[in-house]
């Protein structure tokens, strides 16, 4: 980050007034960057955190009044490896209740992959942590797209609009220290973490709700984002995309989890849990199609 | 992108106008860099993507011409792990038909290693996603050396002149979405890709031949580098580095490959596929050499 | 190299003057930061490499007169996890005597990590290699905490003042390279490597035996750190945290090592080697208490 040189050879030699305006200028968020210089084309731009860290990432700045900043993605490296190697929103540890938290990603300060990459591996920056925000949004785009194409190829794009992080210390990580991705938290449906409405800017709740298996879509409600969902057995869930839980086999329709879930483990432990319950990309029975199995799920704070 | 950071930094010290110049200013590949600024030493350079992306690697400024960019380091981490951790440019998941392409490295954008660490682990920068080249240098480094003794330590070093790359859309990145490299692809021999020839730099085609076993020196002409080449067993391999196979056991020459590899299962599969086939390092039967083995391939542009 | 972009971009607005004082602007080690501008704020600051990598790290601008970088912490991500997957300073292979150095990472030029995470991952930075110091300091801090934090929630930190450093290169990525972390290099006691005396900056010798199981305090005296020392079957372990061994089971209180360990192989493997030998931080016979069980070992030069 050449830049960043620049900056570190200014403070240190003195010229504390350039320091000074930098501080005003360094944003910290695409909604910051919009709101301070109306920026409108969506792409990858620079960001620095509190304690100077500057990283890049895709800002989208055009949905819903834009300023939306990509902070991470899930992306299933294997759906056949079950907590192996790539599983880094779940666990690499092979699943075991030894590892009731897998590797802790969730809410830890663990940083991941490059924005360039989102779709080819797992991708978290330090905004995850770092940015103080009210609404998440949600795209779900085929793995191995190039940046450019992220819009134009996703099959599913929603937001919230109801600030419901303002009542979680303003980001998921937060959110997952007060509601742990962790075996043996809770139980199903007694613990599940909040469930968002959403406003959907492609696709709609029917085909949102057509990703998943036919069971999984007989036990949730379309339209809402969940997050820390618990399924039957006691194993907890980051994520559950666009679905309410009404059942408790959320196994089927949530990413990102602990390291442990006891049904006929570890066949169920990995960043897309058990999406391949009845067969690879079949969307037969308890599986979901092969579309949203072969998609990363990127996720935007505003 | 990372003009917007330039453009905030400046602006808040009225100095816009040097934006446009600074667009002039940050080179892609090292072929630009010595094009424009005539540097002469061999070294680490900053560059950046088109994308804005910063990175640093290493620039041969010197060898025919100069303006070799370091896209990439193939090193294997553990030639007694078959597709285990550390096997990037193979697999990390085993060696299993369910990973055909493995981690795809070949042929997506996820970068990983850095320039200092080129011969002690696996290398890829987006320079080799980014740069449109023409053609390819290729050095054999031993393992764990630093930056300014990799030309000395060297062993092996050549390059290509017949501007190959222009037939495949100007990278390695879009050469292996053309000529992918995964299990089932093809056949051998109908199905390899190019076999280009090479002007050595250091060595020559009998000390470069003399690097493997005798049984696939004798399936094997030197003088050329190969892409994609196809095994018996319809494994895929990436490159061939110095030979044009003549047989199908290409595994005891090529590096990198997808994630299957049939023939005793996995014992094939690794960064180094089958160097080891007849024994570690000992040269004999289907063996490479220990100096091979023990050595870092690394991969520029031009 | 990096001042190269900066010159580029500085000439092309004809502000060259600016460069010259960026030569001198970059400062290697947070002793050399505090020497030229006093800084005396413990926090994340950016360092450069000699060749021209750019980084940022902790540095603790007030214990005993400040100037200590951080270049390397070590985290045990999983206990139960033998030489698994994030067992960065000893081997993610397996344990066996084919990977006798494991991943090497304590005499190689490799990074991974970011300051930010020190606590929650496996951190190895370039200062690691580049810096050039005479003295280390320890601090033992409870996993996941985040940086403004590190000092007041650790309950062990010291550092050495004899200058051991100039009699072994400057740093331990050398000193290491003259006394390998690797299986079958030496015997115990006669190969162990330099017994350090401590100063205690919180906690004193007493307290730091108390972390360890009975049976390896009766072993080993408190108030050093030891590097490289070696066990009853010949395996190599990096560092000692706080003591000298009088006996030879170090296993149960030196972190970090080479990737085989003989005795119920691979129960001794990983990051934290046997600190769990006789359970989970039970602090009962051969077994670490919890609290350094669940803390990262973050290691600084001065």
């Amino acid at each position: 980050m050449n830049w960043i040189i620049v900056l570190v050879g200014f403070m240190s030699i003195n010229l504390s007034v350039c320091l000074k305006e930098l501080e005003y200028s360094t944003p910290r968020s695409c909604k910051e960057l919009k709101q301070r210089f109306d920026f409108n084309t969506d792409g990858l731009y620079y960001l620095s955190t509190a304690s100077g860290v500057v990283y890049q990432t895709y800002c989208d700045m055009t949905t819903a009044g834009g300023g939306w900043t990509l902070v991470a993605s899930v992306h299933e490296n294997n759906m056949y490896g079950k907590c192996t190697t790539g599983d880094r929103w779940s666990s690499q540890q092979g699943g075991s209740p030894n590892v009731p938290e897998g590797d802790g990603s969730w809410s830890n300060t663990v940083t991941f992959g490059t924005a360039e990459a989102a779709t080819s591996d797992d991708f978290k920056n330090p905004g995850y942590y770092d940015i103080t925000a009210e609404d998440v949004a949600v795209w779900h785009v085929p793995n191995n797209k190039r940046v450019d194409h992220w819009k134009v190829k996703s099959f599913l794009r929603y937001h919230t609009e109801t600030k419901f992080l303002n009542s979680y210390r303003g980001n998921l990580y937060n959110l997952f220290k007060l509601l742990p991705v962790k075996f043996g938290v809770g139980t199903c449906p007694t613990n599940h973490g909040p469930s968002v409405p959403l406003v959907y800017d492609l696709g709609d709740a029917t085909s949102n709700h057509n990703l998943y298996g036919p069971n999984i879509r007989a036990q949730t409600q379309s339209g809402f984002i969940t997050f820390r969902a618990i399924n039957t057995e006691g194993a907890a869930m980051a994520i559950c995309s666009g679905v309410k839980p009404t059942g408790c086999h959320n196994e089927h329709c949530c990413v990102g989890g602990g390291g442990h879930f006891p049904e006929a483990s570890p066949r169920q432990c990995g960043d897309f849990t058990g999406f391949d319950w009845d067969g690879y990309g079949t969307g037969v029975g308890w599986s979901a199609s092969k579309q949203v199995t072969e998609a990363a799920v990127l996720i935007f704070y505003r």
